[in-house]
């Protein structure tokens, strides 16, 4: 999707879902778990977000548990249930279901105690991390969520890649006003964009990726196969590029430091090799009713939320909006007009299926 | 400080310690609100962000405590106590004796139970974001300090001011290594960069800031008397702008709306103008021993940090830093030279040490 139109060849929600579902089990994936790691793909696809969506099916989650590199059906390991927090190792399972069940924790402490933590190690890609942070909206809860990843940037003034696109997200329940809902990986942009720029024959903006020797790049090729991502903020320190790489390890440090999982050298393998339990996640829940009235809060968020989106556009330009609007409105529409799939994404789920023995994905065309 | 070699006048910390507590008591504060005050001025020169150091006293809190705008005496109401939750208001009072104020409750629930958040409202500028991250990790504990502003930056594609540098600070205890201190404004460079471009006759770097119309100018006069500062990750969406806009709006909501403060156009006022009661915090602590052995999270972040630091620069570059080290540089040779204070800075302490009776602050040249 990122600076593309959306793919004509769409497929239902449900039946997106159950196709998911269908391919997971048939590598032996509990069914419940095989619907959690399905909601999170779905909610990706309908997001807009498709890098995170049924695009990452097999070669993520298929082909990793068919490599028995990620455990199909894992044991979870409590390591910390306190009141306030509660730490899992998640047996090197699927990210999705352990991701879904750590915040099911977090939000039933938060809900009794107004606030709690969780970290998960020893997981895997758990998708978006905005579809964590909005669990706890259903109970009127900010909801908070950060994972690391394998490394794709370099730290400021680095050659060499140290970080995940490490993403922070925190979803905030409004009154009338849709939630607010913010998740940013903490790189300029993501790898995805540097693909889309390359398939386009399109050179690199300034601040968005480096060379093998970490300089600045504007080579889709070169940033893309030796090089790698540079922090929020871009090369250096002009642009505030130290805050993007700080923010980065910062969660780098939350979910694979304070987890207890892997972090640094450990976690620097290829995106898309064959790994398993590299993975961290950090968790939170706060119930504002514990420090302000919730009806006044929710009344002034409204509040907030509308002065930024009834501010002065630049003339010529786009509207202000507030984190979330973009994602929420594709899933309006998505949900209407189908969810778009790639096709190049299309010949990967066909030939799956092929693969699986399970029913194809229908879909039709808009 | 910022792209300026340090003043080569100098003053030793407990001289400037004092003489802020001559000026602050001298208008009426309380000796030990006015240490507070020290307390945070102090360490951000030692820091070397000498923007939020003594070069604010007069005009931010002196000037202010005598229009009657800030209250030199205020009363605190407690609005929630809870185990793990505490709310403020700062009855208009100085930001650093609040902050401090409430910074302690939050740490001494966190002690208790593992974690706990604090807002503040109705306050005033309360310096440098990390001093109040900081004071957690004297108790082991991670700390998280954030404040809304007067309105400085605009909103990605808007025209209008929203939100001030609102910034973010996290501190995290290490083991050997020193701790890690992320204190970040969420716009791409403070108000203190436009000057400074403006007082050498330079262009602004692309990404700072735009014009009255939210145009992005390098006109550092255009920028700095009718235009204003771009979110982290600069103009529009391409290199993340949406990300610093949203981390902003973020802490305004946190510090803002949640602490029952103003917020939006209530908060919507000149800087360095007479005005009180506009600002509100959020704070944090959290113990790490909740979720994970101290002594191994503290080892392996030691790991972490030397896997940064001992990463490869870009050729010719600098080293690779964690967050906090140039800071801590500065304050270790600011204790042993003396902290630098700049030229027009001490022709003001000077003007103002006679205008309120008390003793000038002494100073050598190195």
């Amino acid at each position: 999707m990122i600076g593309e139109e959306p793919s004509k060849i769409r497929a239902w929600e449900a039946d997106e879902h159950d196709f998911i579902v269908r391919a997971l089990t048939a590598v032996n994936v509990r069914e419940s778990d095989a619907r959690d790691v399905a909601d999170v793909l779905v909610a990706a696809d309908l997001r807009g977000v498709e890098s995170h969506g049924i695009a990452r099916l097999e070669t993520f989650y298929v082909r990793r548990i068919e490599a028995g590199v990620v455990n199909a059906q894992p044991e979870y390991t409590t390591l910390a249930d306190r009141p306030t927090q509660f730490a899992l190792d998640a047996g090197n399972g699927l990210g999705h279901p352990a991701g879904k069940f750590a915040m099911r924790k977090t939000i039933g402490k938060a809900r009794e105690h107004g606030l709690a933590f969780a970290t998960v190690r020893n997981s895997n890609h758990y998708g978006i991390a905005a579809y964590y942070a909005m669990m706890a909206l259903e109970h009127g809860l900010i909801g908070l969520s950060m994972t690391n990843s394998t490394h794709l940037a370099v730290p400021t003034f680095g050659a060499k890649k140290t970080t995940g696109t490490n993403p922070i997200a925190v979803a905030i329940p409004a009154g009338e006003h849709p939630p607010y809902v913010l998740d940013m990986a903490t790189t300029g942009v993501t790898f995805g964009r540097l693909e889309v720029s390359e398939r386009k024959g399109k050179q690199l903006k300034p601040g968005w990726a480096v060379d093998a020797e970490g300089r600045e790049t504007l080579d889709p090729v070169a940033a893309k196969t030796t090089g790698a991502l540079l922090p929020l903020g871009g090369y250096g320190t002009d642009n505030g590029g130290h805050k993007g790489y700080g923010l980065g390890a910062l969660v780098d440090i939350l979910c694979g430091v304070l987890s207890g999982g892997l972090f640094a050298a450990a976690a620097d393998v290829p995106e898309t090799g064959m790994h398993g339990g590299i993975v961290g996640n950090f968790f939170g829940a706060f119930r504002v009713g514990a420090l302000r009235d919730e009806t006044a809060f929710r009344r002034d968020l409204d509040r907030e939320l509308q002065t930024f989106e009834q501010s002065a556009p630049v003339p010529g330009s786009q509207r202000v909006m507030v984190a979330g609007t973009p994602e929420r409105e594709n899933t309006e529409r998505f949900r209407r007009e189908g969810v778009p799939i790639n096709e190049r994404v299309w010949e990967t789920l066909d030939a799956l299926a092929e693969r699986l023995k399970i029913a194809q994905l229908s879909r039709f065309t808009v």
